[in-house]
């Protein structure tokens, strides 16, 4: 039986005694306004304390609505948030691109897609470095990917899938949402259809397999052989985003 | 005892049968005009054929001998190469920054080195995908990372240290010359003394030691205590680079 107030207590107990093993000073923490980013907030505060807690929105054609829950997310606990709009620098990558062609929407679509997240996580890279330097304290930061999203690989190689601690990677959605409540995430974050907020469809209508039925695969519960084959499929295909393979001598 | 010869036709091997089981088209592949990526240049046109190579220079402030030197590779391989300058968008993120506040030089300094290999990364990930639509196959990229560097994570997280096929991680930078010669790779490339181009040291002199004592380390073979040390301290200060912490519920 999964009992959240004690495994919200084991986990702010492993980010405070990674901090203090590794000589670690504050967290930069991509909030985005949805449930995940909202409970890991939570998580580093308690363990941290607000002041070593760094939010960053990085809008890029976003909704407005977004930046208004990141700040519900950060007005609740009371750390420092900022914005860093990559609008322009997203523009003026695809300003480079268009010098090699004339290419049409569909050509672009999944070259466009995953921009966004590597450039996100590149902002919170520098502003890591930034904050260890004008500080005077290393921070690092904080990824925000769940066990479900992992499982089936929904994150961006190079993107949202690189952070330097993640404590929500073994949890199921189910089990994020519990542990949200036991932190009292506002609402509005942690009840939300999550999605890109871009598209206009959810996460799981873009992925087509429900975060449910993935934590039952997770779980060894009883489910459909069709979607349990998709699943593992979708597992399969995304295992090059964990180990780069890679040629061995002793092959 | 190392046989480049029989290497090379292993490591061809290894490509062809990674992309005919993973039904591959393509590679984008960084060319710096360095040795590793000539190298991996030579050993990836042998295995796909010229027309399934896609290089790329992608120049931020860097020299124009370094892109002269990349097309010493093209050239001699045979394969398309093109060019996307990164200056602007660089230019356009730091003017994001700026407005956050007035950062010296030094404040911004271990900010501003990693964002050039995550814009570069993020540039042939678009590429691939780019390619991957108008070419009708799918399109990788290749990563240039050899033994010796990754064994001390000179890369950077996000950045050069993510790619989709790696064919020099086990090999020594002297393992990765031989197997240059046995490619022909051109001398200029195959023996210039790696740099980043930008701030005037070698890659060695920023490190704090030599790629050949690294390789000590890595054959067992003797060598002083002290540098030892600092090499495997340089190793454990990386792991996070490859694995990332991550709390788990068994804890």
């Amino acid at each position: 039986m999964f009992d959240a107030k004690k495994e919200k207590d084991k986990i702010v107990d492993f980010i405070r005694k990674y901090f203090e093993k590794n000589h670690l000073g504050g967290v930069v923490l991509g909030v985005s306004g949805g449930k995940d980013s909202g409970v890991v907030a939570g998580l580093m505060t308690e363990a941290l304390g607000k002041e070593n807690v760094l939010g960053v929105t990085i809008p890029c054609y976003s909704r407005e609505s977004d930046r208004e829950d990141a700040l519900l997310v950060s007005n609740y606990y009371g750390f420092e948030m900022i914005n860093i709009d990559i609008k322009d620098t997203y523009d003026t990558f695809k300003e480079e691109i268009k010098k090699l062609g004339n290419f049409t929407e569909k050509e672009l679509e999944n070259s466009d897609i995953n921009v966004k997240p590597r450039l996100r996580t590149m902002t919170l890279y520098y502003l890591a470095a930034l904050y260890s330097a004008i500080k005077g304290k290393t921070y690092i930061v904080a990824g925000t990917g769940n066990k479900c999203e992992i499982y089936v690989g929904y994150f961006t190689k190079g993107g949202d899938g690189v952070s330097d601690i993640n404590v929500l990677g073994d949890l199921t959605v189910d089990e994020v949402i519990q542990i949200g409540e036991v932190l009292h995430v506002p609402e509005k974050v942690l009840y939300k259809t999550p999605d890109d907020g871009l598209s206009g469809k959810s996460d799981e209508e873009k992925l087509g397999v429900k975060y449910s039925d993935i934590a039952k695969v997770m779980n060894q519960e009883p489910l459909d052989p069709e979607i349990k084959e998709k699943i593992e499929r979708l597992h399969q295909n995304s295992l090059h985003k964990f180990n780069i393979p890679t040629y061995h001598k002793c092959d």
